[in-house]
């Protein structure tokens, strides 16, 4: 079926993006709004746009009652997710099946089997794709982690089961720390998650954070889009992503693009995902986890291959088989992306909500920006401090990285702090410049 | 050479897209502006910024004397002239060169084989380029006009050699009008261009205007990137460019484009340089002039190439060699541009200069702007009245269609009247989406 009208389950940037697609497919969009985001920019774009509710996201943008009620009165077809909020909240996408409107996502099923990171490595491995060593599924007792300890060498890191984005996770140096940690670990799990499941993984140095973007159908049809090179972080929170990894082989590409397939169907999925990997200096490769949404820095893949990935997700919910095939995809040119945030990077990036007294977005030839913002407006400062992503092309990554810097120095945000400062001065900095940069690059790097 | 420093003769969106490529390489800008652009985005933008004179063109952007001084000064390796004002004047290539400061164009012998109209076709003709039926060369007499007029039959066209830009034409629609009208084309000519010279041409209808974008070196190579379709056009102004023409055969743009490469050798031409073609319902084309420079609409090349023409043109300058050969041109997917001017559709479209109040271009994958606007900008009345060139990208035509309208219907420009709604009106013509229109198009359509 063709969809008529989609619900947007978001706001800001992803907000914005998703109407643009739908606007270009000739869809309809209903947009949905806290309180304190009356004024965005979002609701503006959307044909409808309505309150779900108080400021507090709890209360709106997490208000499943709300936000079904609004699908429902105005006869959306879909609802589209987005990034955060309720994007992988399995219940969600049941709810919304149930009411007979299409989630714009996988099944709940495979949300679950996702969701739960312990059992996610299970599927992964019995899928054929390389995990990190560790103990096979939950730790049971101190006993048998100190065993899978002398088994697969310290250090160790005990990570959460109903954890992720880098919450509720413990390193153990030694057998003694272990034995410490491991009692410690689950209590805090059970208490920060409701889940006191710990799991055990070999604790890996050196190491990049790589993801394979895939696409699958409601058919079995699956297809990997090249890589991210996400290793620019912060607090485990991404701040540059690029495509392709400056480090990457064509041979392990090609395998880490293989076992993201491989990956996907097992689960059966369908729709945007990412395989998220850790990639060695000896270029092994380890699934750390599988994100069941479009992602942030979705648009350097957009950038080198061409496909614009939300109309293609738009156009799987709707029944489609996938547009391309894998020999379609092309890898072209190099992409940089920079989270813009409203943040003050020489207070340890303290937020920095406030009005927007000049707004100028660079523009020209390979230059990409996804914005919700604009001169004039207020950044409330309940949700995510990003306010724009910027994204350039260019046929190298040399030359990717000067368009970077040249748009960076000309987009201009008056009022607020943002973090261009940082990224202009990470640009220059010579490990960016030679590609080999790892995920401990800004924790041991001063920029 | 590496150019270090070069000087922008020029204002508005390209002075704007020079300086963005100039940063990118790594060489050093210098603006120069009028009186009445101080505040200009250029001026802004450029590392260094010197006003040449008042207001008026001619004491100001035409002023080679001041133009001159400031390069000098400022120690400038090369002038980029953009397009318009000093962009085809030979002399002012030659004052650069014999200033030793580098013209970044072709040189002034090329200029003046180009802009001599009649002389262009006597060279285009010889170097096996095909030319309209006509006069060869210059008309002496009526008796001569009146023996054309029988051998290649009316409706004739009657053109100034010095003319160009759709500027001293006239129309014979029989002998009688021909007659009458060439003694007053030769005036006319005289007074315009203090040049009485005139040529005539068979009057073609159901043409496209459809040019070839080529770029040659110092080395005699010679290169041609695909055509654009411009026969959108209001009183031969174009509003709105396209690349590929959407009813152009690979077979007659493989020979189109192998003609322009003739044209441009056989002036041994250098730099970026468009031939601008008639081009019939039977695909028979006809060499109109050559632009020996960058031109407006030069973005939708570089988005279907992945070439950036400007820095292409700068890297010439510098002595390099082309940086591709013919078979690394490849046309991918389909991009159009609407200029969008500050004039008013609703009232024939009077300029419409004045302050923007509000200001926010469109963004997301597949959209460019090129423009020297801004948030709190007032538009001068002087110039040019272009505020910004829309860009899009997509994999199709229809694609890029859907595409355009979106980011039109998301482009504020708040405090002025502009040609927005005009080109929202135009996407939506049935003509227009089927790709066949021609020269004529918009006088014979109401939009």
């Amino acid at each position: 079926m063709k969809f008529q009208k989609i619900l947007i389950a978001n706001r800001g940037e992803i907000a914005v993006r998703i109407i643009r697609a739908c606007r270009e497919l000739g869809i309809s969009t209903v947009a949905v709004y806290s309180e304190a985001d009356k004024d965005a920019l979002h609701v503006r774009l959307a044909d409808e746009a309505y309150c779900i509710g108080p400021t507090t996201s709890k209360d709106s943008y997490l208000n499943i009652t709300n936000i079904m009620s609004v699908a429902t009165l105005t006869e959306c077809d879909a609802v589209h997710p987005g990034y955060g909020f309720l994007a992988e909240n399995a219940d969600f996408a049941e709810i919304c099946e149930s009411c007979n409107i299409t989630f714009i996502g996988p099944s709940a099923d495979a949300i679950n089997k996702m969701g739960d990171k312990s059992v996610a490595k299970q599927t992964m491995k019995a899928a054929g794709v390389p995990v990190i060593p560790g103990s096979d599924g939950l730790v049971e007792n101190i006993e048998e982690a100190v065993m899978i300890g002398r088994d697969i060498g310290y250090p160790l890191i005990i990570k959460a089961t109903a954890g992720g984005g880098g919450k509720g996770i413990r390193i153990a140096e030694d057998e003694e720390t272990l034995i410490k940690q491991i009692t410690a670990a689950q209590q805090e799990a059970q208490k920060a998650f409701g889940n006191a499941g710990v799991y055990l993984e070999k604790f890996l140095t050196g190491m990049k954070h790589v993801e394979i973007q895939v696409m699958a159908d409601n058919y079995g049809n699956a297809v990997h889009l090249g890589e991210r090179d996400c290793s620019v972080q912060r607090r485990r929170q991404k701040l540059v992503e690029e495509s392709p990894c400056p480090v990457l082989s064509p041979e392990v590409r090609q395998r880490m693009g293989e076992a993201a397939v491989r990956a996907a169907q097992a689960v059966n999925y369908s729709g945007a995902g990412t395989l998220e990997f850790l990639l060695g200096p000896d270029g092994q490769f380890y699934f750390m986890e599988m994100n069941t949404r479009i992602q942030v820095e979705h648009p350097v893949t957009e950038m080198v291959t061409g496909v614009d990935l939300i109309k293609e997700m738009v156009s799987v919910a709707e029944g489609n088989p996938l547009s391309f095939n894998q020999d379609d995809v092309v890898i072209s040119g190099s992409s940089i992306e920079c989270r813009i945030n409203a943040e003050d990077p020489d207070r340890n990036f303290m937020p920095a909500a406030g009005k927007i007294q000049f707004y100028l977005p660079p523009g020209g030839p390979g230059v990409r920006v996804d914005s919700a913002a604009y001169q004039g407006y207020t950044i409330p400062p309940y949700y995510d401090s990003m306010i724009a992503k910027l994204i350039v092309w260019a046929p190298t990554r040399d030359e990717a990285i000067a368009k970077m810097k040249r748009a960076l120095s000309e987009f201009a945000v008056e009022g607020i702090h943002t973090t261009i400062p940082f990224h202009m001065k990470l640009l220059d900095h010579p490990t960016f410049n030679r590609g080999d940069f790892d995920i401990k690059f800004l924790e041991e790097n001063e920029i």
